[in-house]
């Protein structure tokens, strides 16, 4: 008698700031099993890559009946894809330019790929999210920064050493806010979690806000309110002309926009959609064929983004 | 004996503002033959359909012996490129919405493709000019207005419709020149021949100046040339913003720039690899791996392009 054969999987892995995330998940989208904890990145890198190697053989181990078929691991910084190694990463500066794919396929024994987080959750959202019906897409993160992943023909655009989509850093603001990348303006300067906290400072509405503060700030009434939803109003207008730029470029049929703003969407989205509308010829042409809209898997399109690529990857 | 089977061919045509032209070009990129001439445009669709047929049939009559593999139509405007007709063209007004594809195919009983003249023209260039080497690449066509092409994965990037790559009329500054789009400080405001020439006229230099005389004007000393020059720089600082964004959107290895601006080079690139320098990170760590350079088939790369479109769209 043949044994009962169960659908191979892969595992997703998700290095964000503070912690690791990982995910066995099955060729069509089920995540079988997570694991997630707090890692200790201040420790360095043996003890980063060790949290990384004992996350997945953890899920191996639960799942060792069925065939592991890869490991995706995506994380924040700049990856230099065929080299398998992270070129640039404030949060983890001691994997940089060292073989971290290597490294960690030489410990499992498994292939691994590795990936940009924000390219891994626009792969998850084409997966199983809010893009499962279409082969291009876009996606911003907005968060502390604001992240980008391009989905082209159903595979990640990556670029000549895996750069693409460092959509944060775009311009919409010729003379804007100073980044720390160099140039003034950057989109992430005026439209991210970080920039919103900067603007309820510059207008006394507190010093450290979050942006859900802010968000609870704008559902005020009087002046306070008024001064929360002016930010939203500037948030949504560097992210129309960013959305107005993606679009004149890709005529995609879908962009998506994820992270922790997206509950402030009702007081950034009316401007932004505005802002579109007139900058934009190629959306106004094409209203029927292009949409703007929230992610879907929330924290966890990283996970599955991450899972899907040692499925399509050669 | 066997007869001499000579090379299959096929036809590029270029339908531009005031001109066809059209080439039999093999599957080398050797032109084989060309012909051009004014078209009366204003005379109405079957006048330049007819031209467009009769252009392309004396062509083939001359190369009777071998096969016709299909013709490339390069065409200023934005296409449907599934359905192959031309949704907008300030040129070829009674073309639109017309089924311009169909119509030639039957009159021809051949295979036509329909792209828009600058996506032609980016694929002439990978193909048999600047980009020969690459895969990847973003062509802008400086005219009287801006277009852009790009290439990914050696095909060119479409979007939905067809009408990806409108790279003119991505925002440079916010509250910039108007534009015809509806948008403010689209990069074709701030960096195309009329820009320039509007430029002119607002320092006071004359009124129907081109980027010709300009270019002129900014060979000379004094007063006249140092306001040429700043003309110049304006220029180049738009075209920095776009190429930055271009290259923090892409990672691609190659930026080409085409059109009747290029000899004036000299006065507009050092301020837009100066803008491109501090604007883009993804620009300072892949230098290696980007370059911004010039184009180098004139006006037949739309011809080539066109020409390559029936051998690898299937």
């Amino acid at each position: 008698m043949m044994p009962l054969v169960m659908a191979d999987y892969t595992i997703g892995l998700d290095l964000g700031g503070t912690n690791l995330r990982a995910a066995a998940i099955d060729a069509s989208g089920k995540m079988l099993d997570k694991i997630s904890g707090s890692t200790n990145f201040i420790e360095g890198r043996e003890a980063v890559l060790n949290d990384i190697v004992t996350g997945i053989q953890t899920l191996r181990q639960r799942h060792g009946v069925t065939e592991l078929r890869g490991v995706g691991v995506g994380v924040p910084g700049f990856i230099r894809i065929r080299e398998g190694f992270i070129t640039n990463s404030n949060n983890l500066p001691y994997l940089e330019n060292f073989p971290v794919r290597d490294e960690i396929e030489r410990r499992l024994g498994a292939r691994v790929i590795l990936e940009n987080d924000a390219n891994a959750a626009a792969m998850g959202e084409k997966w199983i999210g809010a893009g499962r019906d279409v082969n291009d897409l876009v996606l911003l993160t907005l968060g502390t920064g604001i992240g980008g992943g391009i989905i082209s023909g159903g595979r990640v655009l990556r670029g000549t050493v895996g750069m693409a989509g460092e959509l944060g850093h775009t311009t919409v603001v010729p003379n804007g806010n100073p980044c720390g990348c160099g140039n003034r303006g950057c989109l992430e300067k005026h439209a991210s979690a970080t920039a919103v906290t900067a603007m309820a400072r510059l207008m006394h509405l507190g010093e450290n806000l979050t942006s859900k503060d802010i968000d609870d700030l704008a559902r005020q009434q009087g002046e306070v309110g008024d001064k929360a939803r002016a930010i939203w109003r500037a948030v949504g207008e560097a992210l129309g002309i960013a959305l107005a730029n993606l679009i004149n470029t890709f005529n995609f049929p879908l962009y998506l926009l994820s992270g922790g703003m997206l509950p402030a969407w009702e007081f950034f989205a009316p401007l932004m959609l505005e802002e579109l509308e007139r900058r934009s010829f190629t959306y106004r042409a094409t209203k029927d064929a292009t949409r703007v809209a929230q992610a879907t898997l929330g924290n966890e399109a990283g996970l599955y983004g991450a899972a899907y690529l040692p499925w399509i990857e050669t």
